[in-house]
């Protein structure tokens, strides 16, 4: 894509409302906009990062047996009532309409996929299921902050497993457990397994998936041998032994990333979800919900990979690999770059092209390194007739022929 | 894909609300699941299939010159009281939060844009931009009905356009036309141009793209010539002579399945967005604005290709090219079948199997007719190694014995 022509100018100035490096950065790069505070708006740079996440995501959800699906954001009332939580959760959206039927706007999807299970499990051999959507969440929170790590409106992947017993669930739960670690080291993301109270979900354990930063909301106390609790549930403080290897526990602050939770029978009493199992026998299905906050994952990368100078993205979720920047006004600058820039499209390989030629050589490389692709290309006057290729965050740049 | 493991039985009964065709057989068939009037759950086979239509818009929207981004659902009150539509559309949906902020529920997208697009056109030299997204729209119909084609929740792609001048967008909403006629086709659809009225977005000039159909909800007057309006603005009536040619005008019942706008400067007034031209004046930028239901679309096309044993998909949004179907109970037969499967699928064909062992021959045949994939495989004893091929909608087979 040509840079001349792409949606999104870049800000030197940090907006007033940015409170985390991930908002400032994203706005200040051309990827997203705040609509009001918790609310944003994609430009195509954050929007093709996004779908690199979810493309990563669907991946490894595949992986796991998962199908793809897409559930409403508009609930039923009734649904919501069954499972009690219309009075009790308090993010919850509620909307009227003009002939005065009320609705909850989807915080999660318990209340449709549970129902919608009954229709298609009845039997021992329809299970086990997994099936999961990637869409758009709503939750009334009361501060929205943080830039996308805390929002009133985002992406959530959200799958849901069916099974016939509490056995199967738990192995399918360490399948899922193996799958989220991939999703987070191929955004470049260390994620630590934490234990964590089922919070307003279930009386059942759950995990969530920490990412260790200075920005991050969450607190954990953490351990090299694998031990890790959430605050709100350790038993330990910093500095306490680990109880699993005698160690000093460590307290980081976190983002919680993803999380998984052992749903137990809960929504299928609800909402009567059985099936009969070999013997001719009815039984509960056994239900867990494992959750990727794909826009929060956004965030969560850009408050790990910075620097002063920008965003440093990891390969796998850059919105472009290579960043072709050309300085100067000559043409033969610009007859090359064209050439360098056609080459690489024909190849496969995707490439923003700076063809500004209005723009600084210093506005330009500022960009590029504000904007944050994983390999800046320039073509100069100075690199005569070859191209200076340099990693973004690496002090060397080194002279090619051709890429 | 293991028709074995496919979220989404099939049904040989139609619900009770199933008030169309599209209804009746994307649900029975299972593609979608009607959650309440006029919100659909779509399950995989249904969300394929969107998938299809969505990439197929993408393509043609990206070859003039569209650049993808993802907008908000919540919008601010201000914003649409800028406009004058809080008060005046009467399908907007409203909600109000915890501390009694209140939002617009996006029926559309220009009280979003606009503003988005003040931060990024101020030039000439920043004009003419395509932007356009796919999301859920919210509308608060008074009757939600006939399946997919009046939602209260729906996909939809829109694009919007900006402009130095109204020449310019005139040329931009030609190239338009050519692309929607394009994508149209590409899902099996004859789309009609029809002449219609801005409606309460515009008192500008706009055009519907109708298909013509006995379920259709909207009239329309039209000669084979290309003249074609809306009865909402039509001056002729059935049997009248054609104002361009003469000839009488035919009247049709149709589905609308896009439309296009030109917006004018009534947004860009609203919102105060202007550029400073080529001689220092500053201007009001020209927008245009168009649609396409894209979950409406796969309504359309089941409404217009099918017949009494089930839907018959174009092939280029087509959940699956082939349907390969196991009949009998013969090791032999799931051997071959499985062989010829991991076939299709090393190359790069996509296949879904119908494994089932304990489905009757009737059935299985019935739901391929059902579900509708464009070729149906059978492997059966009666077919000796060889494989049955048939188009869906066809009356002969071929025995081949490749794929």
């Amino acid at each position: 894509m040509r840079q001349s022509e792409l949606f999104g100018k870049t800000s030197k100035t940090s907006e007033g409302s940015a409170t985390s490096a991930n908002h400032d950065l994203l706005v200040r790069a051309g990827f997203a906009d705040q609509l009001m505070a918790g609310v944003y708006s994609y430009l195509p740079l954050g929007w093709r990062v996004l779908n690199r996440i979810s493309d990563m995501v669907r991946e490894e959800m595949g992986a796991i047996g998962g199908q793809e699906i897409f559930l409403p954001a508009l609930h039923p009332k009734e649904n919501w009532q069954k499972t009690g939580r219309w009075d009790s959760m308090d993010v919850l959206f509620k909307v009227k309409s003009r002939t005065e039927s009320e609705y909850a706007l989807g915080p999660t999807h318990e209340e449709v996929i549970v129902p919608l299970a009954k229709k298609h499990i009845s039997s021992y051999r329809d299970l086990p299921r997994a099936w999961y959507q990637i869409q758009t969440k709503f939750r009334d929170e009361l501060r929205a902050k943080a830039g996308l790590l805390r929002g009133r409106e985002f992406l959530m992947k959200d799958l849901y497993s069916f099974h016939a017993s509490a056995e199967d669930l738990k192995s399918y739960y360490e399948k899922a457990k193996g799958a989220y670690t991939k999703v987070f080291k191929r955004c470049g993301l260390d994620a630590i397994i934490a234990e964590a109270s089922g919070g307003s979900f279930t009386k059942e354990y759950s995990h969530e998936f920490q990412v260790a930063t200075e920005n991050g909301e969450d607190v954990i106390f953490a351990c090299a041998c694998g031990f890790a609790q959430n605050k709100e549930i350790a038993k330990v403080r910093a500095g306490d032994a680990c109880p699993h290897c005698g160690t000093p526990v460590k307290e980081l602050k976190t983002i919680e990333v993803g999380n998984i939770f052992d749903l137990g029978a809960k929504f299928s009493k609800d909402f009567g979800l059985k099936f009969t199992d070999e013997s001719g026998k009815s039984k509960e299905v056994i239900i867990g919900c494992y959750g990727i906050g794909i826009s929060r994952l956004m965030g969560a990368i850009v408050e790990v990979h910075h620097d002063e100078h920008g965003i440093i993205w990891p390969q796998e979720v850059a919105p472009f690999a290579y960043h072709l920047v050309s300085l100067g006004d000559d043409d033969e600058v610009y007859e090359q770059s064209e050439k360098v820039y056609e080459q690489l499209s024909k190849d496969g390989k995707e490439v923003l092209w700076d063809d500004r030629r209005e723009a600084s050589n210093a506005e330009k490389l500022a960009d590029a390194d504000l904007i944050g692709i994983p390999t800046r290309l320039v073509i100069s006057p100075k690199t005569k007739g070859k191209i200076e290729a340099k990693k973004r965050g690496a002090k060397e740049s080194k002279l090619v022929s051709n890429i």
